[in-house]
């Protein structure tokens, strides 16, 4: 099997290449060769056996998409993006890059045209409700973003059903909630906070609260959301059917709550290096984000996240701290 | 005020210009310019005695969109697209028309930049919606399009929101359901039957009835239709919140319901003219779009349908038979 990852020099990109590298297959298949490709170039999985391309270009660029799905991969995860911060401040790279790289990626692969039709995983996000919302977001409410990049991924989910209802490929698109912790340096994204409160204290770094305590939202870790790309390449268009864009599942807290987390974790020390700066602008943007889902349908096609965020915080030190806390 | 209109060359596009130009006024301004614009040349309204400009080009075309919002129109009736079954059959025409010729326009307006927001009234339509439906579609029912033309206007609807939200433009975007009855030769649209059993044996020529008589489906008169757009282009940005895609109202009922209208106001001789052929591309169209409306925000926000559809008959003899019933 080949499979081609977009995005793969980013932290999912990243994490799903190593799983899938380690794991050596993919639905049942073994994996022969993993393109990956980035605007920057993606690190070689640790533990491969097969061939590996590396393709450092930009998606939405002439030709580069048609060169990436050349060799047919038969799954795609398209994870390639920029991210919300970014496209709120930089309106035309955000719709560059998010809708007109996708939709070079979708048209490369309707024309070779010749029957191939490639699972196409997509990373959505939960960005694409916008406020007003029910205590709880339903899978049949509508897509109200309040963001550019919310925008851009709700643009891309209908294209990706439309393609996919035409028989140019299957596709299935993920509403993935906030991904936490992500490690490594912050990134633009409005949401980098979310991580940044348990990331930075455990490794003895101060950091900012941009929000007040009693924020809610739903996060997924990097595990868990490796774990839903990969379990989304295995459902069947017949499993899935028209609406194939799904809300994962998550643990829903306040920031207080993750910050009680923390404390359980790694005490009163780390939880002081939390520093309490309001930031208007990523007030605005969460404030129009969703808090809680009813992700029934997600739950019901088997995709599983975490119960509680202490186990988040658990995974972010066994995956990205070696295991323990540093002193 | 100077008003544009994009597909003004089309039915309602047309029967917009000649009720602009009749009025001479929008929003309680003199209209002084009226932009017509297609890509075959508008008729110039009969009655107007400001200035007229026809641009005949193609919207998505380079430096089109750029030049027509040159002149810095107050208010934009964004009009132009590919219908329905022609979208559906010819899938890069579809996308170009209906979802690039949009983004030309609001980027173009975008690229303004010097404070100008004009109002843009952007006629979406009823295939934003997909089935599975419930009994009657809420204002809040999500976006499950299951025609490349429903796709393609929900994206639009999107990218004219954010751009509001941006405060590059003031949108509004109005579902239209099927509008019916559509005068002149049949187009392409998979909907045209629903006029076409009216309107053909009104004038003394058979037709086709592709469908069963027991499909259900929301009309509204071409009268009502441009009564929507000049309603739409007076509702401040203030009154529609972020939520700018509203479902129109209109009538709802069966096949079966038209023709004993049409018999009402015609005869047994009339409905004889109606000849039964099913059609499985528009079976299968029109069994994916929805039937009935909850319009409650657009009835809330003064929108105004017909109520029976023996008057949308009777508007089709007033306004396209001159008042009377061919012999």
């Amino acid at each position: 099997m080949h499979v081609l990852v977009t995005g793969a020099a980013g932290m999912i990109g990243r994490k799903l290449a190593e799983r899938l590298g380690r794991d050596g297959t993919l639905c049942g298949a073994a994996i022969t060769t993993l393109t990956l490709t980035d605007i920057v170039e993606p690190p070689v999985p640790a533990d491969f056996s097969g061939s590996v391309r590396l393709v450092t270009a930009d998606l939405a660029d002439p030709g580069v998409a048609a060169s990436l799905v050349s060799g047919r991969p038969e799954v795609v995860f398209h994870i390639a993006g920029v991210v919300s911060a970014d496209a709120e401040l930089n309106l035309d790279k955000g719709y560059r890059a998010n809708l007109d790289g996708t939709r070079a990626l979708l048209d490369a692969i309707r024309r070779i045209g010749d029957g191939w039709r490639p699972k196409v995983v997509f990373t959505s996000s939960c960005a694409v409700f916008g406020a007003p919302f029910p205590d709880a977001i339903g899978d049949d409410f509508h897509l109200t973003p309040l963001t550019s990049y919310g925008t851009q991924k709700a643009m891309c989910e209908l294209l990706l059903a439309d393609y996919s209802r035409r028989g140019f490929l299957d596709g299935v698109a993920l509403r993935l909630p906030a991904v936490c912790v992500r490690p490594g340096p912050p990134n633009k994204a409005a949401s980098g906070f979310f991580s940044a409160i348990i990331r930075e204290p455990l490794a003895g770094r101060e950091t900012i609260l941009p929000v007040a305590e009693t924020v809610l939202h739903t996060h997924a870790s990097p595990r868990a959301t490796v774990g839903f790309l990969i379990h989304a390449a295995g459902l069947s268009r017949e499993v899935l059917g028209p609406r194939i864009a799904i809300t994962m599942p998550g643990v829903c807290c306040t920031v207080g709550e993750q910050i009680e987390a923390l404390r359980r974790a790694a005490g009163d020390a780390a939880v002081a290096r939390i520093k309490r700066a309001p930031d208007p602008l990523v007030e605005t943007i969460v404030a129009g984000w969703p808090h809680r889902f009813d992700a029934v349908r997600a739950r019901a096609l088997g995709f599983v996240a975490e119960t509680t965020f202490d186990e988040i915080v658990r995974i972010h030190i066994e995956d990205d701290l070696g295991g323990r806390i540093p002193d």
